[in-house]
């Protein structure tokens, strides 16, 4: 079918880990644009952890998604056929696509790339919810100060190779937990963390957080939950804040695994807080300032990893969880 | 021996609920004040959730209480002997007697009580470190605001009794955990607790706290920790405040309980924090001021749990962890 518009629909809620089993594709006729409507062609689409709570049972903050509906998903496209005054045919957008190739949207959920900042995908990842998370997680959340030390964990991700280096740039010492030899070097020698944990290689975190901070954390800025929570909390410094973004060991997770080190909390006269970066909407356009000028000075830096074909999409969701992705993850759809 | 210096000492570390195996009573000659000291008849001693952290293996954020040495506390006492500039005999000092019969102190160790406020146990109670916990916990930490739902755990307990009133008075809804009927009672018919949860009598807490507070928690101020605190997390309203207090249920448990529902403070948006009555030192006549025109008023009311006999106080601190106190646990040393 030329011009199809292929989509890929949830099939089955997963219990563990989302996969291809719990997904299908299918396409139907492209639909002409009415009044203050677009015909999109998608270029890219995300992959994010938060997509694995929208497609579960209960996923509590925000409304999930039913079997046989369209994958909810942020993406870049291209605009081939516009109805709305001031988009117009070859535009390039960023809009709630969904995983699929040609959707036609009302205008309110497009908003048009400005020129000369960032490549396309840079607004999916860097420019995206995505760095704004990191950003406002970091700042606003974590209340990062200059000469603090500061742990991430999930520090390859999308996430957290922006959240690190937030740090970084505001002079605090920036630890970063990941897995295998291979990604902690790239946090090191590129992006300027100050040190790496391979949790993979350490069958003691708490041990190896207490030798890479001495001093303990002032932030930790946590994407993985569960035991790294844990050992974060057994290597607090007095008055520290525990950011939770995320929670990626967990969201997947059978059975949730339960915290000891909750009593830090009163000695360290700590905060565990957690946040969702869509309250941070009236400040988009600071953090995007912030980040765009940091790119250009090239002081920040960051890697897009890029999965080809929408077909490929539930594959590159369960990739996440299984720790398969550097940097920020995103399908390609179009040629 | 007459005037003897009796005093409670520490024998052994308990691994579990702290009780009279764990101390030995002594007695030794009362020593003269030298220049600059006090010699001190003490009329009543504190007993605290707390002293059993401080005769841990590793309390982490206070000095621990060596074997053999007299065991730390505030006490109220009448000065019997002093060379120290504006104390005299018969003067009521408010001081850190330790759980000792005729303490022998340097002046910067004792206070002297201001005529005609509070009865000497109050200040141990409601205007002491016991009342000013709940103050500053439920207003600096909590950020309690009118017309919020707030939950407080050991609410029959000695600073759980002052933290629901504070809360109450700030025209909030305040719903109280404690164990047993007549605590509950007391609670709702005294002090104005609007609700009540008997733990005792509940199969499933996080249920019963659902049912009491349907709109969720604004703040829950947790003296309790583990099962109780999972339970409050379960049922959090957005931007809940936790107020870490205390964790009685873990202070002398042989396995810390793992909290689980840690992942709801990012929905939430909620925060957990713990703190250190101490770090407001600099703010206690606030706080004392507050308190004192609210028992004026008798809009805050509270209760005294007195044990005879300075020999009991060890059975008093295993009574604190079986519940076995209702309102705030002091021993009363003379006569």
């Amino acid at each position: 079918m030329r011009n199809a518009n292929r989509r890929i629909v949830l099939r089955a809620r997963p219990t563990g880990v989302a996969g291809p089993e719990h997904f299908a594709e299918e396409a139907e006729a492209v639909r002409a644009p009415g009044p203050g409507e677009v015909l999109l062609e998608t270029l890219f689409v995300s992959v994010d952890p938060a997509m694995r709570v929208w497609i579960s049972e209960n996923p509590g903050y925000v409304q999930r998604i039913e079997p046989g509906e369209t994958m909810r998903a942020s993406g870049i496209a291209r605009v081939l056929e516009s109805r709305v005054e001031g988009l117009a045919a070859g535009d390039l957008v960023h809009a709630r696509t969904g995983w699929q190739s040609h959707p036609t949207l009302a205008g309110e959920a497009v908003e048009k790339l400005p020129d000369g900042i960032g490549s396309p995908t840079d607004w999916l990842g860097v420019l995206g919810t995505t760095g704004l998370t990191a950003f406002f997680g970091m700042r606003a959340v974590g209340l990062v100060r200059p000469g603090e030390t500061v742990l991430v964990s999930g520090a390859a991700g999308g996430v957290g190779q922006i959240a690190g280096q937030v740090a970084r740039i505001e002079a605090c010492r920036v630890v970063g937990i990941a897995g295998g030899a291979e990604k902690c070097a790239w946090l090191r020698d590129e992006l300027g963390y100050h040190a790496t944990i391979d949790y993979k290689a350490e069958p003691d975190l708490a041990a190896a957080v207490a030798r890479a901070c001495p001093g303990g954390l002032d932030v930790f800025y946590d994407n993985v939950g569960g035991a790294t929570l844990d050992a974060a909390l057994g290597n607090l410094a007095l008055r520290a804040r525990v950011v939770i973004c995320g929670r990626i060991s967990q969201t997947a997770a059978s059975e949730l695994y339960g915290v000891r080190n909750m009593g830090q909390l009163i000695g360290k006269r700590a905060r565990v807080e957690g946040f969702v970066v869509t309250d941070f909407q009236h400040r988009f356009a600071e953090g995007r300032a912030w980040l765009t000028a940091r790119m250009r000075d090239e002081s920040l830096r960051h890697r897009v990893h890029e999965i080809a074909g929408l077909e490929r999409a539930p594959e590159a969701l369960g990739m996440l969880f299984r720790g398969g992705n550097t940097g920020k993850l995103v399908v390609r759809v179009g040629a």
